[in-house]
Parts: structure tokens; sequence; C-alpha cells
């Protein structure tokens, strides 16, 4: 497993640098199923790479990922789950603050996780059996902290609603902030610098967080509290394990 | 004028620097209005350095800064405008995504501003006569760019209560961003990476960027529609002068 984990790593900055290379070209920019909701030829190209390194070393290996409808279930054998670029749209809008994401299950048991922050060239990697890095320093587990000593990240449209009651568990913090990203997010939820994250996205966007999460006492529940499904788009929340009455407090089904 | 500009790069700096080192002591915070409204020992200190340096160089101008009730006002004399924390729950919570400021004005002219965002080593500074850059990149003058391909940086509360129209806005634009910092937000404007940003601040927190704006071809403007008063916090928008039929047809007063 550490010859794989070390293999991700590698092929994960790689994709990284193929990305930057790439970001001098004039890129072909599409819409999904809204003009606000993007794809660029560059995240189908990384993907492709992505998959292909896979497949030369681990031919029997199979993907579960967000472009072209490449989607393996993610417990059954060995699965890749592979968000090729996380945040488009600040990738096109504002050349920063998206990230690449690899997560690898056997049999639906998280092995690892990645998380890499091109731009600023951050990686968080580890989970499974492997401790949590953020570069060359390692992560501590989450140790308790007061929820009006930290910040909340929340997609702006379910705070502004309300959703589940997050807007009133976030009047109880610091406050909250927004980056458009949920890999970027999470990355400052295992790094300490958030105390939790609410989202409506899907399995690529939380499987390589969720694993590194575990290992360093957060998860990542759907708003109802059950595991996500990791097929569908879902509300979902990364919290710290310890504080679960803090969430359930403020989160409940139906709360508006 | 050149000698000052030069002096206060050297000076926002000096203070990024004293900023990083005191991160490593246990910092003394304080709260203000409220509990998530809070200053550091650092705040004050980072302040009390910037306007010693000025007052030992250029003893007869004149201070309004943040912490402490320095507040001369803004159009008589030579006056330094100065944020010494701009993000301070950021720099508490994240270490990371706080800046300092300083704007000069001599009789009400905006000389030159300078914002600095610590952790990253990213200084925007210029306005006035001087071109603007980020660090050794000299920024554009805004281009005229379609809404729906920008994002709007916005105050979490602002966006959710739909303040002045600003949620009616961002939904005709990619999305919604927010930072926790006016600094940190307004250099994404400047530097192109968002076409608006909208708070309720005071005139520490738009003074540096609103000289620098006027450069690029931004303005910043209260949600009525006014120039800022530099006394008193008000809700604001920076925003490219030349869409600012783009904004009107969005922001609008008692609008809800």
């Amino acid at each position: 497993m550490k010859r794989k984990f070390e293999f991700a790593k590698g092929l994960i900055r790689e994709a990284g640098a193929f990305i930057i290379n790439k970001m001098m070209d004039k890129m072909q920019i599409q819409m999904k199923e809204r003009f606000d909701d993007l794809v660029t030829n560059i995240d189908k190209e990384v993907q492709d790479l992505i998959i292909s390194r896979i497949k030369d070393l681990y031919p029997k290996d199979n993907i579960l990922a967000e472009e072209n409808n490449v989607r393996h279930e993610w417990n059954k054998g060995n699965v890749w789950v592979i968000d090729p670029i996380d945040g488009t749209v600040n990738f096109i809008a504002q050349k920063s603050d998206f990230v690449v994401m690899v997560a690898y299950f056997e049999e639906g048991v998280g092995r690892f996780g990645l998380i890499y922050d091109v731009m600023n060239d951050v990686l968080y990697s580890g989970g499974g059996d492997f401790l949590v890095y953020r570069n060359q320093e390692k992560l501590s587990p989450y140790k308790k902290k007061e929820l009006h000593q930290m910040l909340v990240i929340s997609n702006a449209k379910m705070f502004a609603e309300n959703d589940h009651g997050i807007a009133d568990l976030v009047s109880h913090s610091l406050g909250c902030r927004n980056y458009g990203s949920a890999g970027f997010s999470m990355g400052r939820v295992l790094n300490g610098q958030a105390w939790a994250y609410f989202s409506y996205v899907y399995p690529w966007d939380y499987a390589a967080a969720s694993i590194m999460g575990e290992t360093l006492g957060y998860q990542l529940l759907t708003l109802s509290g059950e595991k996500p499904d990791f097929k569908t788009r879902q509300k979902i929340m990364f919290f710290p394990t310890i504080d679960e009455e803090v969430i359930h407090q403020f989160i409940q089904e139906n709360k508006k």
C-alpha cells in the first residue's frame, strides 16, 4: 500500500504541473447543467492523464471520476475516486483556489486520500494506515475547541437559506467563509483553520477529505446524519466527531 | 511623493515581518463590540509601530487608524489611514487571509494606497501618480467583462439578506465568495479575480483599495451610490466604473 500511496502523491503533483502548463494556453469552457456549472478541456485532459497513469500501473483497478461519466461503484474492488479540478469556476475566473483530488478505496474501505491545492503548492495526504500530512508537516488530530472561537465554511446558498439550521449554527461561531471549492475548504478544516464545512456535493468532492478526516477525528455525514451514498449529489457536513452533539443542537431535518 | 511611497512600501513589509514574528508567541485576544469582533495585542503593537515610523520621518503628518481611537479627519492636511490587521478574525482563527493596509491622502486627495497580504507575501501598491502593482507585476486597468463570467465577493450576511439586491446580482454572476477581510477581497477585485465587492466597513477598510481602484477603473461607493464618508461604518460596493449601469440594474435602495 505504501508503494501505491507514494505513486498517488507523485501522480497528483504531476497533474498539478500539467494544469499549470496548460493554463498558459487559451482554454475551452463548456457549460454543463447551468451557466455557472462549467467544465474546461483541462479538467478532462487532467482526468485522462490521471486515469491513464493508474491504468498503466494497476490495470485491474477501477475508476469513479467526475468527467466523462466514468462511474465504477466506489465499494466494489479497488477503486480510485478522482476529481481532476475541484473548483472549476475558481480555476476559470480566479486562476487560484482549486484543487486536484484522488481517493483510493478497497472494497469500500478508504486507504488514502489526497487534496492538492495547485497554485499554493499545498498537498494534504494520508488516511487509512497513513498519518495525514500538509506537505511535510504532520497534522494533529482535532482537539476540542469552542464553536464561538472557530470559523465555519459553508455553501453560500445553504447559509443564506438557513438550510437545516446552518445560519443558526454560524451565528454562534466566529463567522462564515465561502471559498468555492470543496477540497480547498475541507483542507482548511483538516488543517484546523475552520471547524466545519457544509455543502451540496458529489462523491469525488468529498471522498479524499472523508478518508483523511477519519484519521484526524472528523466525520463526513449528510445533513440528515447518514453516511453519504458515494453516488448522488448530497448535502453534507464535515465536522469533528467529538462535537456531534454541538452539530445536532443546530443542524436538524426540515429546519429553515 | 516617490520617496514617501517607497517609505510606505518598506514600512508595510516591516509591519508584516513584525506580525509573523509575533505570531509565534501567545497572543492576547480581546472582544470589542461583540464576541466575534476581536482585537489582539498584535493589532495594537503593529499600529504603534507604523505610527511611530511615520512620526519619526514626517512629524507633522496626521493619522486616522483603526485601534485606540486615533481619528484625524481624513481630508485635513497630510493624513495616513492605517489598518494594522484587516481580517483579525482570520488572523486569530486561520493565521492566514489577513492584510495590513496603509493609505495616504493630502487634503482629501488620495496619493497612494497599499494592501499587504502578509502570509502570501503579496503587496498591492500604487494609485494617485503611481501605477498599481501586485508585487513586481503591473496590474492592467479593468477591461469590460460580462457579469455571468465573473465572481462577486460579498459579506455573508448582506448576501443572505439580499441587502439592496446583492443576491439578485449574484444570481447573474458565477457565484459568491466570502473571505472575511476587506483588503484581501478588494485585492482580488484589483487583480481581476472578482468583479465586485460588497460589505459593511470602516474608512481604514476601504481607503487603500479606493485609491488604487481609481487608477485601475474601479470606484467605491455606498450602496446608495454616494461617496463614502471616511468617518462611519457604511455599506459599500467596489466595482468597475464602466459597469455602473449593470450595478444599478440590481443594487437599489430599500430593495430586499
